[in-house]
């Protein structure tokens, strides 16, 4: 069983050395869920589309989020992002917020886009919680990833 | 119906002025849960207890994703941050990140401990995803809120 | 003739001591014009609303530096912002931002209208910048303050 | 006519991809102009020098965005500045701040020096606003680049 | 014996909650000192003043140390700092930095005041290090407290 | 003799270019040590192992502070940092802290490691600071760098 890579072997938290890793291009997608009352649902969807700002704030959410990872989750690498995609949407029950983040360097970008998604899911939150303080968000969770030693993963 | 308040009659985003709200002491609690493998779970929780630095690391992204709430999430108020408290522990599918935040001041904390919750569930993810890169966080939701002009509520 | 505050009288930079102001409701708008040729007004401006997101970006900038002027600007207090208005319009020779920003608290905020101004317009700028690099920034300038000891001022 | 590369297709906002432009030296530079009362002037100028530590607060300023600008700036890619020089000096009406910026990477730095020149001038008026509160800042401009696809630009 | 109040009685990392204790005028003074070479000392101190910026940028990296102390220290309250002064001078060893911090608030800034020390004495190091990469910083201390429940302190 | 690099030759200070220096693997490794009183040392340290989360709380602090080096030392370059391990331990007079940084890259990391000591003996001095105000932080120093034109050093 692999264990856990940012402990070291007395469980301390380090940041993993990744000078040895060879640099090649690297991209991950993620995605977040945001479930809504139908109330909260229609003042942010209204006509099928979103109102005014909504989504491009959440848009700039992520794609700060995404360039901030680093200082928000203690043990990651800061990375030189090359590009970001996100993707907004209304589904049945609420939204949804894809991410894609690509770099050229020595380690993946999945926390990125994981961070990214998380942080435009709470934005959206944060504009529809006067109406729907209930509303829940997940799943959050990775879609794919390409590049590196590992190579290609999907869900 | 009320509409989004972060959004002016234009649709435009501003920051609500919250100038004339009063000064009271406010506080809010969240939580997000993460789903992991069986052997994500116990490389994390072992013998039921986190191994090493796991848990600390988590609670201080959460606590540190609570002050920088306003950096993270573009419309939020800067806000004056009392006090933090985190509760990290194992359930039978994986963690449990529990966040209470307050403050005394013109607006409520919600986005702080959900921003809170969020990162920290960010950062588990972070320290399994080499184990477990199908993780899934989720549901990130509000509790319990207290103080201000809309009282108390609790899920 | 008043000095520069910021100047203590040996030329040192230090930041001016406001313990002993009286905590009031305060404002300050700034604008910032930029000029733009034909051709990237058109693109920006196209049919007379801006295309896409552009406007929403800008805003978010100038909302973002507002509330991180005191880590921009080096002898700037912190200051509780507790609301921001941002209005993007078309003028015939580019495009015009104005940032209208208030407080309760020891001292103004001129500064953060100025740089939340100042910000938007370079985001416009990074906007254009493809097609029209020349693009000129200004002026930039406060139109107007009130509340704190030196009341209301108007250009 | 090109359009506005920040926007996608759609009119959303993205950060473009830069992974697969190639790595070269890059430098740009640009100013800012602040034009000052004369007593202002006077204050911050005096026998010709710039008083204290007035330039230096403001070369920091400048610096720091340079350094800080895809933070700031929404859409920016996060770039490894190489170097910075700042120069200030007056002006028959004012000051002028003069920021040059280089980098060995996929993207320029028109944005950063842009970003530099704009904090630097805020800086200042930060520093006179206490004497001139209706003190303009620009034009800010790009005033050359070299490096990349697109070669050397001079205004 | 008082234990360390940033843990819980189980151990875990928690910022303290202060929203009880009394809003009072606070004061801190804290000193770093750095023991230079006499060639680094004569380059950085030459004629008796400190040469060019060299002062400035210390002083400027000491009062931003202190706004965004509690970025940079996990445990810390973000506190709305109201005045920050900054003292350098040469020692027979070397240099001398101290910080005073005042803020109106309720809990005190003695860790602001350590880390703007701490911060500027570290930006002495890197003007000099090209001379004299073995100096030395220390000691860092706390000086005097006053304002809050434990009231006056001094060295 | 060389003089200070940071400083142009009319003093004013810039960001040295390294554009030109070559990409090498390098590495820096620096310490700081807090004196505590016995009380202090035995509240952190009781039993040999310093309790709860003490030593990770301090770590974090360490790393992010490496990460950040740049924002918070004002003419340091940013750098893609590859790996930090953080060393904390018991000393007959208090604890010590080493901080080890790696990088591949046309600059140095030493910058790095001190800041990152400077900060992770902030933090214990935070955490002890309600028993011990008196604690003296110090010496901070560089013990090791290697890599790069000037090669390998050691204390």
């Amino acid at each position: 069983m692999e264990g856990l890579s940012h402990l070291d072997d007395q469980g301390r938290a380090h940041m993993v050395d990744v000078g040895d890793k060879p640099v090649t291009a690297r991209e991950a997608v993620a995605e977040a869920l945001i479930t809504l009352s139908a109330e909260a649902r229609n003042a942010l969807l209204g006509g099928g589309l979103a109102k005014g700002d909504a989504w491009a704030v959440a848009r700039i959410a992520a794609i700060q989020g995404v360039k901030r990872t680093s200082e928000m989750v203690p043990l990651c690498h800061p990375i030189p992002i090359t590009g970001v995609e996100v993707d907004l949407s209304g589904t049945p029950d609420g939204a949804r917020i894809q991410v894609t983040v690509r770099t050229t360097g020595p380690t993946g970008v999945e926390m990125e886009a994981i961070t990214g998604a998380a942080l435009g899911a709470v934005t959206i939150y944060d504009m529809v919680k006067g109406i729907d303080r209930g509303a829940e968000i997940g799943p959050i969770r990775l879609l794919a990833k390409s590049g590196g030693r590992s190579g290609e993963w999907r869900r």
